[in-house]
């Protein structure tokens, strides 16, 4: 049995897509169990109308919803303690759930994760993890926005979790990572970068395979399991590769329109289209982990449709099920714990640049 | 009559490409003349296939080429005063071209460029500009990567300069800009980015229109005529774009090819296809401008073909034709001097922020 939390209230559509999209993914993972927190009125009765997660479901009334242009501290002030969201992720911190899953704001999410939660003993700085669709399959992508500016311990230590992260998700045993940067050579980028590949590379951890600085079209052709970057350029990264696929799609949806021949064409070669759009979904692999807090919490896209609710919660349940705590603080300590026995050759590296 | 200078031994196929690329922009633009530098063995018999594009040409031998994985520092170490790179970029300094274009490597070419030709008298950095196709048309993003890191200062002057080139290209009369961020409120992103944006919105500038911050999906969108970042976040975006573009032109030829049904549909609507293939096309938009310098040299893909090449020179004869050098020059003096009197509200910022 896993346990998901969910912010019933979250998300551009509520609980009209949020409901439907657990009751989704119970059909897939018939142990999962939930506890909704919401308004009343609004989540219970269409909750009533899925039956069987309803059996599977805890229901627990909050006054207080967070709104989706509600600034961080804005949701931190008004929502604490009494808000769906704050009580989703607190049902994480008392263990009454083993995850939490929100559609909502990503600002106030992250804000009141950190608060509830508090991140991990050597870590300073959560990450938010995208799953990125490739030409190989999935890679996963940290940090895309939690923080802005990451030092190189930090971008190393995003590079332990995403490996974990790795090995939870797509099953790897030693997951590759690169650094993302504007070149592959190593004289290349900024100095927080090149520092991170030093270190990187002198550390020889067994549980990922540093391969390099990799660069932005690195990202689609999946050159890496995983792919590091501090948190505005992962952002940039992440919502240029979106836009441009909606800008090559909506090219697709016009030049299929202009003409009798290619309407029949494309009639003719629609399951081929369908594959595509399946390809190029974005509800497929929505679900960014927050990274380096005591707890998972899962952030949905907040415009997303039922489908696209019930894969973040299939992360959600991946996670858990493959142990990304557990991974997740070994590595941590297996790293800093060398680091702190002077084996560590980060030590070398600060003391000459120190 | 406008005269480019061409560095014959740049890009990954040399004057195979680049002589007939150059043949072709020719043929659309009869005013050009052209100097060519080169090896006299590797060009001039390529030139002599070309009697329209001989006779407006002159031919220069150089005995150094840099190559194209060259470090800068060794490109100008070993190319300075000699190599056909150098040559064409003084050619530009000296006055004999108007324009330089090579499809030689970037760091390279970019170091020559800075070292002969000295930035703009308010400048401190020059920036890399590149064309971005986008739903509405075409849109400037710069800096793709001259330098890594800009202050507020720089991040105005780069918006000076991109819309001094948004006018020279797309012949907008005030073109909209925007600052890259990672969230469109004032109080998200970077501090650089912030002041640049507090900057902008108080100076009132009449060449351009100040939009506010927008994000990496704004790109494809056409959202404002020139975006600007500083080179590293530039750097990802752009090879992220085109990172995801091929990657989804994959998924579609593997899809389109996959039936009987798929590949009859394909047949049908390949007007269509290719129209897309057409919008998709990198060589269409192909050349980066170096924007900031005592001159306007052109950087072309290293691995295009001569229709790319010729869309390179194209974008040369544009600026020059446009007037880029003038319109910056003015726009700057305009910009700095208001600062120089004392009116410029970047002043008062800094004093506050002192």
């Amino acid at each position: 049995m896993i346990t998901v939390s969910i912010d019933a209230m979250g998300g551009d559509h509520g609980p009209a897509v949020i409901v439907p999209g657990a009751a989704k993914s119970l059909e897939r993972h018939p142990e999962l169990r939930f506890i909704f927190f919401g308004q009343e009125d609004k989540v219970v009765p269409i909750l009533e109308r899925h039956p069987r997660l309803n059996d599977a479901s805890k229901f627990v009334h909050c006054d207080v919803s967070v709104r989706m242009d509600d600034k961080p501290s804005q949701a931190l002030r008004q929502g604490r303690w009494k808000s769906s969201m704050w009580k989703a992720i607190e049902a994480v911190k008392s263990g009454e759930a083993d995850v939490c899953v929100s559609a909502g704001n990503t600002g106030a999410l992250m804000a009141m994760s950190k608060f509830c939660l508090r991140t991990m003993a050597d870590i300073e700085r959560p990450a938010i993890a995208a799953i990125w669709p490739t030409l190989r399959g999935e890679s996963i992508v940290l940090d895309v926005g939690a923080t802005i500016g990451a030092d190189a311990q930090q971008l190393v230590d995003f590079s332990v979790m995403g490996a974990a992260m790795a090995r939870a998700l797509i099953e790897v045993k030693q997951p590759t990572v690169g650094l993302l940067n504007v070149g592959v050579e190593e004289i290349k980028g900024q100095e927080e970068v090149r520092e991170a590949g030093r270190l990187l590379r002198q550390s020889n951890l067994t549980t990922l395979d540093y391969h390099g600085f990799v660069e932005g079209d690195d990202l689609g052709q999946g050159t890496v399991d995983v792919v590091v970057a501090e948190g505005f350029s992962g952002n940039i990264a992440l919502k240029t590769a979106e836009g441009t696929a909606k800008q090559i799609a909506e090219y697709l949806r016009a030049a299929m329109g202009r003409t009798m021949m290619a309407r029949l064409g494309y009639l003719l070669a629609r399951g081929a289209f369908s594959q595509l759009r399946d390809k190029m979904d974005p509800r497929k692999v929505n679900g960014g982990v927050f990274l380096g807090l005591n707890g998972i919490v899962i952030k949905s896209h907040g415009g997303t449709d039922a489908e696209g609710f019930a894969a973040a919660i299939d992360v959600g349940y991946d996670m858990v099920r493959n142990q990304l705590l557990v991974k997740i603080e070994t590595d941590l300590k297996y790293f800093h714990g060398r680091r702190a026995n002077g084996k560590e050759p980060a030590l070398e590296v600060s003391e000459q640049s120190g």
